[in-house]
């Protein structure tokens, strides 16, 4: 069955139809009868000829493009309908991209010009040069991120390169200006070399007041991260890792609130060892979690499996500590705690019947989960998934604008893990405990106070931890 | 003496001044005797305290810092005036930078959210990963322009670094948008190498449709843009050589129908063989100038000299046809056309004076000129300057917004003469026959048409020359 349809596979269709009768009512009909919903409906005369005739722009939601192609199909089979055109509201309006540059002051005549530019700005150029701190407060370092991609790893599509990546990230950048007021400019990069990479995106940094890294495959992505925040004096922040990292704290600091238990005593079994499981289990570890087994493609990561990766080692080494071998379902009875950044369907119901008492389930593969949300709701406390039409989604649009608002307010050289472990428990804390339920553990994105509360605790954090000396 | 009084060395004062009596014209008094030039008068009951007293917020231009301090000791010397605070308009513009991002649609609830990002961008990304040439339609790569420097020749300050060359790109890529509706974004680069210019511009020239190329220095200027030019598939254009080029060829086309002479025909002695001399000379080579002499610091350039670096070789081979040696002074009586874009006071009145009848002196050095335009004019017919102060303003600001809109707008790959020709002789043209005169061979870049003239020229040209096949 196709799955309910979404505003992200919206089309608008103009027809044509002969005035009088029952012409509306059967488009929409029609829309219906095929598993469309009607969003909108504008009626006005034909452009020409056919006086008789009205034009009409219908806008319906659709499950997909095979839907939508047969919704269409279904209105051209109706007789004396014209389908004129059909767009797609998602493209329209990607036309040109999404984000664009403004200049903060009119140039009306020639005093505004010497005051921008030339010969104004010259004096402005001299007390940068006469002191290079100053560029965080006379020019657009102050606000500025680079959100930088190799288009490696880009959403669940893969290496899909430089120029395909970019509306993610311009999306992104329409985020990051929406939900702190950050002016985030996209830098996809031809090339997938990490020496490249680090080059590249220190030579750009001086314009910068931090580096959003985005859908870079791992293991890749960690040695990137790594040289940057070592090179530069700015933060460097690969989202995929610790965005997603600090929603599940958040999110997993308030599921046991729910079922009453303590991160220091819980079992937790984790199926994923990339870029985003790592970082989760690195925080996770960080904020006070002990007993925890890593399981990939291959079963149990333990120390005799002779992985050669240093990400894979660490995990073997910090994990693990009854020294467990075997599969991902022989491991997850008794569990408190499954979290799954891995494959769709790993999990069935009777795995997690098998569970502890008062058990969680994090199930973030996109967009088929590990288990079925509503299977595994029969048996879990809390379960969350990363989707948007369940409860409880993990979404890191709730981390990052506030985390570089932050950074930037502190006028932060760096960012370490207390910055981390700062934004997941404002994120936590912006559900009152009145508020606090198995369906309610997150807050929405657009709920009013989150990206502010998320920035202060940062702000605070790094002005402690990694701000200017 | 002081220059005059400037809008870009503007300072506001605040003053708290006893209520009655004199006081406002008192101070209007003291800044006109001191020099300035008052602009603003705002008076309001002051913050606190003194209900008696007013508080005066008073603007003016000055001649520079010094002047403007002076004008301040002035005020304050004025019995029961109370200087409360000094503001500098021009700092206080580029205060947090003068640019900043903008998101094209609202993010209102998770309908927008879906369509500008997850979900629905994953469609736009596979489009593009299908068709790499849908970036140009879906991506805001169609209307993005890197601004590129170095920091190694900024305006006339030199060597001053990335960061302190930010305010100059910020201003560059505002103008972009004022001038041309264009997204510019600055890149100031650490690094002053070579290799890795080319190397940085090339990763990040996926996001681009072109690469504006500004204040880095001869002779590697010439080298990273001809690099550049083989590598990308977007227009590379370095501002310093070829935006001053294209005006001077466009003041020279408008100075030469004033005084009845050919390009072809004239002798013309030019002062300066560093990235913009050399531009220029190539331009006005390609639009028909045969008979060309140039100087630098050590005299005439000649074969005999043994000159090493490429573009003096250059020089030496397409300039200098009868073999001239000597200094500046020596070869220019009997000139018709100087160009001086090399340094203040190389010329004085007897110089010009010996110039051939209905003489063209366009005297660019920044901010001093080769020769003072006043004393120039007494001799010869046409005088141009770089300066706003005096007619004939030669501004690259009238080509670098119009040609990037143009080859955007055209989807060019590349750039080549025709194009810096077609934008020259736009900028001429927009000079009507009855308004041209000595004293009006440019149009003001805030002509209303100038900018889109340009681009519809070079848009044609682009097409024809180096669009896409």
């Amino acid at each position: 069955m196709d799955p309910a349809p979404s505003i992200s596979y919206s089309i608008t269709v103009r027809l044509e139809v002969p005035s009088g009768g029952s012409a509306v009512s059967e488009l929409t009909t029609t829309v219906e009868q095929s598993g469309g919903v009607v969003t909108a409906l504008d009626v006005s005369p034909p452009s020409s000829g056919d006086r008789e005739g009205l034009r009409i722009d219908l806008t319906c939601a659709t499950s997909g493009t095979e839907h939508a192609d047969r919704v269409v199909a279904a209105l051209e089979a109706i007789a004396d309908v014209d389908v004129r055109k059909v767009s797609d509201r998602t493209f329209l309006m990607h036309l040109g991209g999404v984000i664009e540059t403004a200049a903060k002051h009119p140039l009306r005549n020639r005093d505004d010009l010497s005051m921008v530019y030339t010969p104004g700005v010259a004096r402005i150029c001299q007390a940068i040069a006469a002191d290079r701190e100053d560029a965080r407060r006379l020019t657009i370092k102050r606000n500025s991120v680079a959100v930088v991609t190799d288009g490696s790893a880009v959403l669940g599509l893969g290496n899909i390169g430089p120029h395909a990546a970019l509306p993610v990230m311009e999306g992104k950048a329409a985020l990051f200006k929406g939900f702190a007021d950050i002016d985030a400019w996209p830098l996809c990069l031809d090339t997938q070399d990490v020496d490249q990479i680090v080059e590249t995106v220190a030579a750009v940094s001086p314009g910068f007041a931090g580096i959003n890294l985005e859908d870079i495959s791992a293991p890749r992505c960690f040695e990137v991260e790594a040289r940057l925040r070592e090179r530069l004096d700015i933060p460097v922040f690969h989202d995929d890792q610790h965005g997603t990292a600090i929603v599940v704290l958040a999110a997993l600091r308030n599921a046991l609130l729910v079922v009453g238990k303590r991160i220091e005593d819980v079992r937790l079994v984790m199926s994923g060892a990339g870029a985003a499981g790592t970082a989760i289990l690195r925080l996770l570890i960080e904020a006070g979690l002990s007993d925890v087994v890593v399981c990939d493609v291959s079963g149990v990561v333990h120390a005799e499996r002779g992985d050669t990766d240093e990400s894979m080692q660490w995990i073997a080494t910090n994990t693990n500590r009854s020294g467990l071998t075997g599969t991902l379902r022989e491991v997850l009875p008794g569990a408190d705690v499954f979290i799954g950044v891995s494959a769709p369907n790993v999990l069935d119901a009777d795995d997690v019947a098998a569970m502890a008492e008062g058990s969680i389930v994090f199930a973030l593969a996109n967009p088929d989960p590990e288990v079925d949300p509503i299977v595994a709701r029969r048996h879990a406390t809390v379960v969350a998934t990363g989707r948007s039409d369940h409860p409880n989604q993990i979404n890191n649009v709730l981390a990052f604008p506030g985390i570089f608002r932050g950074l930037l307010d502190a006028q932060s050289r760096g960012i370490d893990d207390s910055v981390l472990l700062a934004a997941a428990d404002a994120i936590a804390a912006t559900v009152a405990p009145d508020e606090l339920s198995a369906n309610y553990i997150v807050p929405s994105v657009f709920h009013p106070d989150v990206h502010a509360r998320v920035a202060a605790a940062v702000r605070s954090a790094a002005s402690g931890a990694a701000a200017r000396p």
